[in-house]
């Protein structure tokens, strides 16, 4: 099952153990950019949340369990490291541009640089 | 970016437009079988509720605007219908047995045998 990048989100931190561990209580800003293909997919955004699905393109896809607990697995918690580096990240949206394809986010915790794979609005 | 399935899961609905939009608001059941290779992953589990990443193997990936109102991007929904189908759903655990593999939910939305990508903790 292959993932195409539809854009990149841009935030202050260098890694993922950077950043705060839940994104939404946190006020960390950052800026989501929708490359060129995709920008249609952002008509009529008008919500002033996001769920962001996201790559951790530099995370450990060999683990199974906790390096901070080997007694606890992968699936009992929300680390980046996994099998398929697939984060989702709920933030607020600051300002929102479809032409341009860029949102201005608060509340981000992905690593500078990585890729988005999917925006949805979050459940009511 | 390439995502291998971690197991399946079993529902009643044969297409996602069957299933409820929301699934946690019904209490549809569901089986969640994960594979051998990853029921390390598994290892500590004692939520009562469980974020299922799983991919809409079904769904078209072409469009970029909604069916149902061609004014909204997808990106403004949660229509499995998208770039890449990865979608979210957060399900009540019954019972889970980490040896076996298997995850009893309630709150199901997925189509029947659909890929499972990921399994998170929901956030507080």
């Amino acid at each position: 099952m292959e993932c195409d990048p539809i854009g990149t989100v841009h935030t202050p931190f260098e890694t993922t153990s950077e950043a705060p561990r839940q994104g939404f209580r946190d006020d960390a800003e950052g800026i989501l950019d929708v490359d060129p293909a995709y920008r249609e997919g952002l008509t009529g955004f008008d919500g002033d949340r996001v769920v962001v699905v996201w790559w951790a393109d530099r995370a450990d896809r060999s683990v199974l369990t906790l390096d901070r607990d080997p007694g606890r697995g992968v699936f009992t918690s929300r680390s980046p490291a996994r099998p398929n580096p697939v984060c989702v990240t709920e933030c607020a949206v600051e300002t929102v541009d479809p032409t341009a394809g860029r949102l201005d986010l608060r509340g981000v915790d992905m690593a500078d640089g990585s890729p988005v794979i999917d925006l949805k609005v979050p459940l009511d």
